[in-house]
């Protein structure tokens, strides 16, 4: 009986925790193990690694897709066969995906297919995405530790602005990732919890309006000198055009967004004639391991074994979720959801986590058990020291 | 006998830890200790504020200048009279200036003034900046934190692009700042220490070569698939002009810069046909205090606490520096130099610690003990628990 696991689309600081709990969790029962490099693209390419003997641990805190990710959906039937046969060459009965709604689609089809060939694999979905945009699932792994990253620079950054205002810049303007939801965006603004954090943020489920924003940046100035501003990457018009579409799409026809940061500033720098500094944290915010939340971590790693329990009690075609037992103090249960279900949908920022500029009080009681508890990585040479794993480098 | 010590020009994320060294030891000597608020322009208002009675523990670690900076120059002789006025009015005898080179040149002529006037003036300057381009001095408080930033980041977005490139993004670009002197983006190197870093660092000591730039990308795609980039911003093309001059200049007259990174991701876009991510961690590079290099703290306290003895002692008009004694194990010794000498000087980095894209083993060994050692914040609701001083908001 062999498993096979393989994460995919954009990473975060956390997969490779899940990835740990799969394959511990699948060695510990005497399985035997492998993983598929960059994804089912690797997979469809038999590019396969067999882990048992390897040295994982360092899995737990190292950041992005240590066996590599993918961003490719399954394009016909003739994938689906090459994969079947794959899966009945090397003796398969066990697969694990580890990714987003795209994903999902993706362990839907696989499972549907062994169902109607009648072969014997279980398929479970592993969630994973820095933007909890995921239904069905109280929140994704991922999610809490870029939140972490987030409201962490966004409070240092304030600091920053805080300092230079008096005859310098008066305006910070972070952009952050997010293409649709803003749960991203939301947690620039938990840094209110300690006393620093964004005077406006820009949602993508708030229509942009120039001169409500601009106000809002003028108010704040003549009140306090200064204006801390966290825009999501996603923010579209009112005619639905994004404020900053970069003019291209990816391979899954995703519109690329980036420079919305510039843009905002540049709108502040000529209606208001202030000094702008713009951040672009990009990838740093989905990798930034150094400062992971422990709850993150540990869920990461958590929802990874359940998978394997629940394959191993012949369970298959679900992702694991998290239900949120209790707030105070934190409790939270794994449960599972059909993966078609999950499958292409969005779950947005709910209305009464955020009003125009803000999040409310109870977006921050929601986020706030996410980000809790440190889980450092191990520092050598000044640095963390993160795993790569030879053989991965390798195939 | 009166102190008043200020913080000028961009902040750092140890800058405080330097205040706590000079108001800790000058309290413990026993004298009155006064802040100008927002540097020397809060001076010239008169705005200071008494800290003896106030709880600075936690400036070891708040990022930024929690007593506010200012980038204001001297402007005349009118200012510098106003400031003895304010002197003598409130009674200060040491004044101490926690700046880069522009201070020192406000330190070197309140020094001067004071030695014209005879008047009991003792002015000591307290090194700060980032960028690590402070002349005499083997290198500067705040640079061993934001080098281990930079580091960090780079690694992590690294990995990201790792796990990403094979079927998506293949060349990350991250902008690091550096006017002129390329410590910065060398610290982006400091990766390979542990195994991962940069491909190509563009130095602002190397002129901008397009094309052989792109041949470095193209090279480096076809040997291993991704190419990751850290670019300063003070890269400049062969006849001088800022590769991503920003169009107007700040308070100093200094040519603000910006979106270099975006610049250069637009020509591996176009001119190779790959898809690019950009991350431009600005001011979160310089207040990043949740990832501080211990030995810089130490020092930043250290290189505060010297100042006081030597104003003690009857010194005046000298800056503390830093002098390496021995590499391994690392130990430094505080020396001085003379103001007028630091001011508006650039230290570049060294032919020997750089090639054309790539850090040399020297600059490593020089650079690698000045991020050693972590010193994190206090952790409250998951983020840091940073120092805000309430006496300082209500001025």
């Amino acid at each position: 009986m062999k498993v096979l696991y393989a994460q995919s689309g954009g990473v975060t600081s956390v997969i490779n925790a899940s990835a740990y709990g799969v394959l511990d969790e699948a060695k510990k029962a005497g399985l035997e193990v492998y993983v598929g490099i960059h994804g089912i693209s690797g997979v469809l390419r038999e590019n396969l690694l067999r882990i048992n003997d390897i040295d994982i641990e360092g899995l737990k805190y190292t950041p992005s897709a240590a066996f590599g990710s993918c961003r490719r959906k399954l394009k016909n039937q003739e994938d689906i066969n090459k994969l079947f046969e794959i899966f009945e060459k090397h003796e398969i009965e066990y697969f694990f995906y580890n990714g987003g709604n795209d994903s999902m689609d993706t362990a839907w089809r696989l499972h549907s297919e062994a169902q109607k060939r009648n072969f014997p694999l279980k398929v479970i979905g592993v969630p994973k995405t820095i933007d909890n945009d995921l239904p069905y699932t109280d929140h994704c792994p991922g999610y809490g530790s870029a939140a972490k990253y987030i409201a962490t620079a966004m409070m240092e950054a304030t600091l920053d602005l805080k300092s230079m205002y008096a005859d310098s810049t008066r305006v910070f303007v972070m952009e952050i990732m997010g293409r649709h939801a803003g749960w991203l965006a939301a947690a620039a603004g938990l840094g209110w919890l300690n006393g620093i954090g964004p005077d406006i943020i820009l949602f993508p489920e708030v229509v942009f309006n120039k001169e409500r924003f601009l106000d809002k940046v003028d108010e704040t100035i003549r009140r306090k000198g200064y204006c801390s501003v966290a825009v999501s990457e996603g923010i579209k018009y009112e005619d639905g055009f994004f404020v900053a579409d970069m003019g291209y799409t990816d391979s899954f026809g995703n519109r690329q967004l980036g420079g919305v940061g510039f843009t905002i500033a540049g709108m502040v720098r000529s209606e208001l004639s202030l000094k702008t500094h713009v951040a672009i944290p990009d990838y740093l915010q989905r990798s930034g391991r150094h400062i992971a939340s422990k709850t993150d971590v540990e869920e990461a790693e958590g929802v990874g074994r359940e998978a394997v329990r629940l394959a191993l009690s012949g369970v298959s075609g679900v992702m694991v979720t998290i239900e949120r037992i209790s707030n105070d103090p934190y409790k939270v249960e794994f449960k599972t959801v059909e993966l078609n279900k999950v499958a292409e949908q969005t779950k947005y920022l709910p209305e009464d986590f955020h009003n125009e500029f803000e999040v409310t009080d109870k977006f921050i009681e929601y986020a706030k058990p996410l980000i809790e508890g440190e889980f450092f990585p191990p520092f050598k040479n000044g640095l963390p020291d993160y795993l790569v794993i030879e053989e991965v480098e390798q195939q």
